[in-house]
């Protein structure tokens, strides 16, 4: 992610890629084939310390558990041959043996014919006794005796040496995961040291002259890295020692310093950005250099993931992964944890996968086999995928996604009402409490934190008012929050309630102008007289909405038959408009109040909008649901609304 | 666990534990109400650290991902509008605008109609701008100047700013648990640090006399302290920052300052052992007067489990868990872990249920709940669920198990063929690669080697030849090892096949007399000798075998009609034999030569046993029983056969 490909020989720079190419399938398959076999390195740790590793060998029981016969009451050891026809009106009298077996303590006496000897919960069974009788079906019978009235068989209440764990026999495989219950069995038979196998090392460096770690101020073009992050913690998640060393600018000399330096001490290497083979990606150049055999593949036909460059170098894996986030984080579970957890020893991962309808058409690009982030919710007839497109460059498409599901290379698209299969991220489905599908906006977090505070999961999915209902209507949601306004009625959201739905007043959000503080142009002007203003100055940028936005139909109404400079840029929030004002790629725009308040600049208020929630009637008896209402009807919620620029219906 | 109770008045502390045992459900609601709400302590840490722990607070992000309108290609960022009639026979030339916008590089020329600048995939949009044209689409016009053939959408590939994270919203709510998806989106918006729920602070001590720790040597009478290491190891794996203090003998006063002292600086104290009422447990005398309101249920009606106690001192949660081994952790995972949970943060534990065939009639004590683990294998018609049952002591009937089955407390028995719903201990059934029940053999984990060695999975189910036989005929196994002697016909094995089942021969077991090396009685004797002179000695105490296995049918024949001293002492496998001999429990028994050999005890051979396979042939061609076979027959497992003492069949 540097300098363009300017190059007056671009096309043939993208044939020479497209003949490269290779399928996912194989440029993992040759991945692994440069790796493995290998032997993996062990180490020697004290029991408490192997916790979430692997067993390097098989570990054979060298006692056997328990160590002895064991009594498993408290009772007394007798000879069962003694109480062959005792019964309730045959009391058999025995003679207490002078000791009393606890538990730890050796007996030392045996129990000859006739006697018995009293013994604790896990005492060891002395000489001669052959079972236990319990101390409640025993009664005292004078001076150190007792009476039985009932008989008892050979073994009674015994568990014999080595029932639990036999000496001898291979108690854990090599390369089995140790957690909890296995460090139960290695203590149980005495094993305090095992030899696992030793995580390997992975280095992990971010490449990009844009790049700033979080916590630090985020200069103007710079992004959080990301990518350094997460795939720092994806790497211990999947067995990995993990070390990250930050963030290096496109310096083609420094970064073959540290990549050389990192690769001495590694058992991997992964670098994030700089995968295109556009003449300022500076990785994959130090890469080819590293080492034999090299680099296996660069480009995979994947989506997202395709600048994937996966490389050996003198027997270390090199990874360089795409710079966007999702990006990253999808080809490294699918390409480069099963390398991952085979060089840590640990078992292929084992994904649930669940089957679910695909709601609206995905469009998918021939020859790339393409995967398609997707959160899960409840539908009336089973569960819904909803594609979380915001696109491989957001976080936000894989973090926030349950799981993926898979469109053939030789597909063109999904059809809305697909039956997919869906990989998991994680083991279970956890379908959320409470569905909301429709508009964003920041006043509905406010609205929902009294049921986050319950233990209520809400799942709120952003797809604009008109995909809300459209949600709503099909039951895939339980409410969709909606600001249309009917040009018709000059009234908001009712006209487009159907059968099957109802209105709950939500809030008001003011709409306004918004401009630079200090923006002498604006300065104390109203709303109509600031576009007058701004459409008499042809220096003045405006910076529009997306079609179907409420605030485009304000817009719309203010501008006119005007079509002013900026007209055509048209992004899809409130923030972005806010953003493209803050940072002078225009001069002027519309928003709402908290938003414009937020990013510090002037507003001046046109028009209230009505932000109003479509119920789906069905549901409106679901617990989450009532809960919401409750929340949404609360002065708790009233008064934090309030507070954030937002105004009650 | 230490002495037993033997005071006249027995009967009625019985009565006194009947009165006072709570419910599950009770015991579980008093403890927890006891509990909470309460205020979680929280920890501002750096993100890395927060991996696995749970957000104090929610996380409203407070920039825009991305924090400006970005290009999602390498091209050249243009005005839309000025490309509306571009079309393959209208080229549109547009001027270059003198600078190149990289990543991390903020534009300083705005985009004026006609021209167009190039750009970086990241690199942030100009002023003026509002689409981005793919370099591919485009061709060099002459110096400083490029043509387009095509028209372009407003907003083309642009991702707005604040379209991945907007500032604004709640990035994470409180109670999340934080994992590498949650730690990329927090360093997308710039976090550094966060506000996480402080582990809470969990010390384990373990009780007893008899206890010894891993590693140490093992004294007569003494077991190694399985608690102790598998109690700190869940606690670490369901939240908790374990503490393991060690083991104590059963001193009061010792005891009562440990945990004084431990309790000081411990949000949760749990001890293991000492949880009856008899005189010799001193841990909830201790716990009794620790603290208000002290003990909340002593004694639970669940099975296992029953000893359990639950106490509160002063707020902080105290536990005492039985001493046996998967009583301790049942009631731990059953009892404990949700209130460990709360006080970590973390959600409740959702765990994962399938439904399987019991095969077995399974036996219940009315008026307890009692939960049953069990082995899953596949059978014919779907899972199969076997009570892994070696009792309540037994650390193997909890390590081995995939899940347990709940026997409702009204319930007397769980009749065969029933389907039961088993409660997963992981989220995934991984059902067995080979599955083999029947009897076991020291000898079958060499046969069994190379298959672990090759990734495949073997489950081993111990439960004696006659009883795999019957699980081979119902289809719930691929192989069943048997060594049955018919006596008519004085063959092994194949007088027991059904029609489905054929055999697959094993390997010879040697059977003999064993001894205390040194014992004169026995020195320089064959088998038949040896046992004539032990039949001599009044001294001279046997150890005989069960019913039904194999080697009592050899006993049966040396002893003919005498039952000498010890016959009524009848342990279920070789390994307890040699162990009886070994601690001088008794004199002299019958068990095969490797485990004589192990235990260091002089030995007679006598007989050789086969130790074959019942291979249902229906499942002859898995791939796992191929490997199988094939291992057996390979020379490797051969000779490592023969070294462990064992012959070719």
């Amino acid at each position: 992610m540097t300098e363009p490909k300017l190059s007056p020989n671009s096309a043939n720079v993208d044939q020479e890629q497209f003949l490269t190419i290779l399928s996912r399938e194989e440029a993992l398959a040759r991945f692994e084939a440069a790796l493995f076999p290998r032997d993996l390195t062990a180490d020697d740790l004290a029991l408490a310390d192997a916790m979430g590793l692997v067993l390097a060998n098989d570990v054979v029981a060298v006692v056997d558990v328990p160590p002895f016969d064991r009594s498993n009451v408290d009772g007394f050891a007798v000879r069962s041959a003694d109480l062959v026809a005792a019964g309730e009106a045959l009391p058999v009298r025995l003679l207490l043996n002078d000791e009393v077996i606890a538990c730890g303590t050796a007996p030392q006496l045996p129990v000859k014919q006739g006697t018995a000897t009293p013994i604790a919960t896990g005492g060891p069974i002395p000489r001669g006794a052959d079972a236990v009788v319990m101390v409640e079906h025993t009664q005292p019978a004078g001076s150190g005796a007792i009476e039985i009235r009932r008989a008892t068989s050979p073994g009674q209440f015994v568990s014999y040496a080595g029932s639990d764990i036999a000496c001898g026999e291979v108690l854990l495989r090599s390369g089995t995961l140790i957690g909890s219950r296995e460090i139960g069995m290695l203590a149980a038979s005495g094993v305090a040291r095992v030899s696992v196998v030793k995580k390997p090392r992975v280095t992990i460096i971010s490449t990009g002259d844009e790049l700033v770690q979080p916590g630090q101020a985020l200069r103007p073009a710079a992004i959080f890295d990301t990518n350094g992050a997460i795939v720092t913690a994806a790497v211990s998640e999947n067995g990995g020692e993990a070390h990250f060393l930050g963030a290096f600018p496109d310096d083609e000399d420094k970064l073959e310093h540290v990549m050389r330096e990192a690769l001495a001490t590694s058992d991997m290497l992964i670098l994030s950005g700089g995968t295109s083979k556009g003449e300022g990606d500076v990785s994959h150049r130090i890469v080819a250099r590293l080492g034999e055999p090299g680099i296996i593949a660069h480009g995979v036909a994947l989506k997202p993931g395709k600048p994937l460059c996966l490389a050996v170098c003198d027997g270390t894996p090199v990874v360089i992964l795409p710079g966007f986030p999702t990006s990253a984080m999808f080809t490294f579970h699918d390409m480069i944890v099963p390398v991952l957890r085979r060089l840590a020893g640990l078992p292929p991962r084992n994904d649930a996968r669940v089957t679910a309808k695909v709601p609206v058409r995905i469009a998918s690009e021939l020859g790339r086999t393409e995967f398609v982030m997707v959160a899960l919710v409840e539908g009336d007839g089973g569960l819904i995928a909803y594609p979380t497109g915001k696109g491989s460059g957001a976080i936000t498409s894989f973090a926030q996604a349950d799981g993926f599901l898979k469109i053939d290379a030789l597909a063109e698209q999904m059809p809305a009402g697909t039956q997919a299969e869906v990989t998991l991220f994680t083991p279970h489905v956890r379908v959320p409490d409470l569905v909301i599908v429709g508009s964003h906006c920041t006043g509905l977090d406010l609205v929902t934190e009294p049921l986050a505070r319950a233990g209520l999961s809400v799942r709120s999915i952003s797809v604009g008012s008109l995909g809300g209902l459209s949600a709503a209507r099909r039951g895939e949601c339980d409410l969709a929050p909606i600001h249309l306004l009917d040009e018709k009625t000059d009234t908001y959201n009712t006209p487009f309630l159907v059968e099957g739905l109802e209105l709950v007043p939500g809030y008001r959000r003011m709409q306004g102008i918004v401009f630079r503080a200090g923006d002498k142009r604006f300065e104390s002007l109203n709303a109509e007289d600031a576009v007058r203003a701004a459409l008499k100055d042809p220096s003045c940028l405006m910076v529009n909405r997306n079609q179907g936005a409420g605030t485009r139909i304000l817009i719309d109404r203010l501008l006119g038959e005007a079509r002013p400079d900026g007209y055509w840029n048209q992004p899809r929030s409130h923030n972005a408009v806010a953003a493209a004002v803050a940072q002078n790629r225009a001069d002027w725009g519309m928003t709402i109040a908290p938003v414009a308040h937020a990013a510090g600049l002037g507003f001046m208020p046109f028009a209230e909008e009505h932000y109003d929630f479509a119920l789906v009637t069905a549901r409106k008896q679901r617990p989450a649901v009532r809960a919401f209402l409750d929340a949404l009807a609360s002065a708790e919620v009233q008064k934090a609304l309030e507070r954030a620029g937002f105004r009650p219906a």
